[in-house]
């Protein structure tokens, strides 16, 4: 028989969770992530030859700008990596297309937020070349020289003439100091804006600018998540060099966090690189300088990539895993993102509880290389398993005390080898599921 | 600046949900998973030369039985199939040691839960020792005849004392009609008792009995899951037959469930035939007798493994996820688990929202080859997309309507060629949550 004093509470929570939703649903700025940078969006520098500008359609969102345009001066080379979905998105596969093009003429990116033109039959890429088309004659460049990127809803038509009918607004609002509304444009489900930079001074005071933005909140796992992300930089490189320079460190940035173990349709990173620093050709300079270009670049996509789980839908922790000494690195990834993408882990942490068992379960489940007896595991700083077992001088309530903190890092030895991997994660709410099971993607 | 009536109500909420999750604490029975069978716990047959008896050890769980001991006759053969985890606990590589040994000696399962005796160093094996030769004393068995199981927390010595103590209890109430008792005596935070029989009937009118019982709601993945299955039959069959017989039959059974995608350190399966039925060795006898009986106790197996998934923690949803038209069948394996373990698939379940492009996207990340532009997906039988798009005739709110049930299924034919594979699973709910974030496993 049923308690009905439960009966009548769970009535009143029920009601009251309504009320409370509708306030949510009006007052969306009062979900900001508590993980969001502290700093807030950071000043990115203007990198010469990059402008935007933003206009509402009125897709999905209203009372805001949900598509974006960026136009890229003459000689700009642009690097990419895309999701490996095999339902990816038109935008996508056009994108893909258009990489090794010639990179003599202009070039623009054009973005929409609230619908994602994918899995829209043959009509996804009739609205990709009616957007190119359009922006191209806009900008009188070449329609192979303009990119675009949708996110949002799947499944249903974008209807592109709402976008079209924006772009001469659009082109008449370029502004070179606009990066940060044009990162709020293609915003989602994101709660806060994401934007990262690096300005790298070479031995002779000359400078590279390196700015870029990025939204994805869910739907990210590896190869690469619901992740939008647009990258600018003045260096001179030419596309095969920057190819080779993304490609590689996407592997260690984002292609190294998850959210949900849910890989996108539409994931997209563009790298654009104007040539108009002062700093000459990097294919053909001093190797240091390309060296520290490379280093740098990876800090902004680290950087968006972190922002991105810090993002996470209903996220309350930011969760560092790090495996080392497993037989080798590919090894080493999958017993990081075994436990990063276990529900069983990211709820322990959630409910903030020490709860090294789940991860021993999580290596095990791996598929990498392990002996139960020679497995080490930290939080943080603190020893809490060792050779198979709990550690002498584990104590709960150090464990307890550290699972507090907003920054969780989980360290696994596996004793066997020197093959590493560091992943990113966050924990798993009750707000990720109230989000998705509400939420239309 | 937050919105202060926002507050009031969540501060109203959090008093009320303490003040129900006291009650419900208190009132467990008010919690069972409203998947449960409608038939409540099924009446088991008797099987010749089984006995079951249970007590209450005081490990963890206070005010009811926490062990169960199972005697087997002489001449019982016994297969297994155990959890692939290469951090598996003692009393699993104990059992997989045993496994083959000689049957003309009587045999016995001890079961335990509170504590799973996993990653606990060179003491799990200890632990297992004794309890195994304390068993076969009091049974004047042998030890290598003593299958031992442990499930609940993992890295907790266990405390083999406190169960030896109630070993001659245990001997002195065996009893063949307890099946039920011991199927509840295993359980851990499930919320129902699992059990399925099968009743065997040859042309000659002779029986050969199947009753089995499981426990498992969580950390439940293929290969196999926080799972222990006992399966007891009078058939006579030898180990070699039994073992080919139950490893095949899992592949279709237990290894096509999925809770949460995390697979326990315990898992384990044992099916005993104790011979005592009329009908005689099946290995020499009729082929036909011996396929009924494959066909039965995959029946049971299968009825076991869908009560797990029905068990799962915060279900609300039992979904079947069915992937025709796949290049082979492990490629549909892939793309159905893919789907299975989504957390944005099981979240928009749980939200009753038919939200098809999260299948598109599970099934684009599943490493299945997959073509955007032949899928075709059905929610139950209505059609939603087909040939890379929406249906025409697909209406949203049939969908909608056909979402509200409670048995959900899901079926995509990815249109490659003839490969298909059928898995379980449930929603994903904020209740998995709630109880992933306190409960100590």
């Amino acid at each position: 028989m049923p308690d009905m004093t439960a009966d009548k509470l769970r009535r009143q929570i029920a009601d009251l969770e309504q009320r409370l939703a509708t306030i949510e649903a009006t007052d969306a700025a009062s979900a900001v992530s508590p993980l969001r940078p502290k700093y807030g969006f950071p000043d990115l520098p203007i990198v010469d030859g990059v402008q935007f500008s933003t206009a509402s359609s009125g897709t999905k969102y209203k009372g805001r700008d949900d598509i974006m345009l960026a136009t890229l001066s003459a000689g700009t080379t642009i690097a990419g990596v895309f999701t490996t979905s095999s339902t990816r998105a038109a935008p996508v596969l056009d994108c893909q297309k258009k990489l090794g093009g010639p990179s003599n003429d202009g070039a623009a990116i054009m973005v929409n937020a609230g619908n994602a033109n994918a899995f829209t039959g043959s009509f996804g890429q009739v609205s990709v070349d009616v957007l190119a088309s359009s922006v191209a004659r806009a900008l009188e460049i070449s329609p192979e020289r303009v990119f675009t990127s949708s996110t949002g809803v799947i499944g249903e038509p974008l209807d592109h003439d709402r976008i079209v009918a924006k772009i001469a607004e659009l082109t008449q609002k370029l502004d070179p100091a606009s990066a940060r509304s044009a990162a709020r444009a293609i915003m989602t489900t994101d709660t806060f804006a994401k934007g990262a930079a690096q300005t790298l001074t070479t031995a002779t005071g000359q400078q590279i600018q390196i700015a870029g933005f990025a939204k994805g909140s869910g739907m990210i796992a590896p190869d690469m998540a619901t992740m939008l992300v647009y990258v600018f930089t003045d260096a001179r490189i030419s596309q095969e060099s920057l190819q080779t320079l993304v490609s590689e460190r996407s592997q260690r940035t984002f292609n190294c966090i998850t959210v949900d173990s849910d890989t996108s349709t539409s994931d997209t990173l563009l790298v654009c690189a104007t040539g108009r620093s002062d700093v000459g050709n990097l294919d053909h300079g001093d190797p240091k300088v390309m060296n520290d270009f490379a280093v740098a670049l990876e800090q902004v996509m680290l950087d968006l990539a972190h922002q991105v789980v810090r993002d996470g839908e209903g996220a309350t922790k930011f969760i560092t895993v790090a495996v080392a000494g497993a037989e080798n690195d590919s090894d080493a990834r999958l017993a990081a993102f075994a436990i990063a993408n276990s529900p069983l882990v990211k709820t322990a942490v959630a409910g903030e509880d020490p709860n090294w068992g789940r991860i021993v379960m999580a290596v095990g489940k791996s598929g990498a290389a392990a002996d139960r007896d020679r497995l080490t595991i930290k939080f943080g700083d603190i020893l809490v398993a060792k050779n198979g077992w709990v550690a002498p001088s584990y104590q709960e309530q150090d464990g307890a005390r550290y699972m507090k903190q907003e920054d969780i890092e989980i360290s696994v030895d596996l004793g066997l080898g020197s093959g590493n991997a560091t992943v990113w994660t966050c924990d798993f709410t009750k707000r990720y599921i109230e989000i998705n099971a509400d939420y239309r993607s």
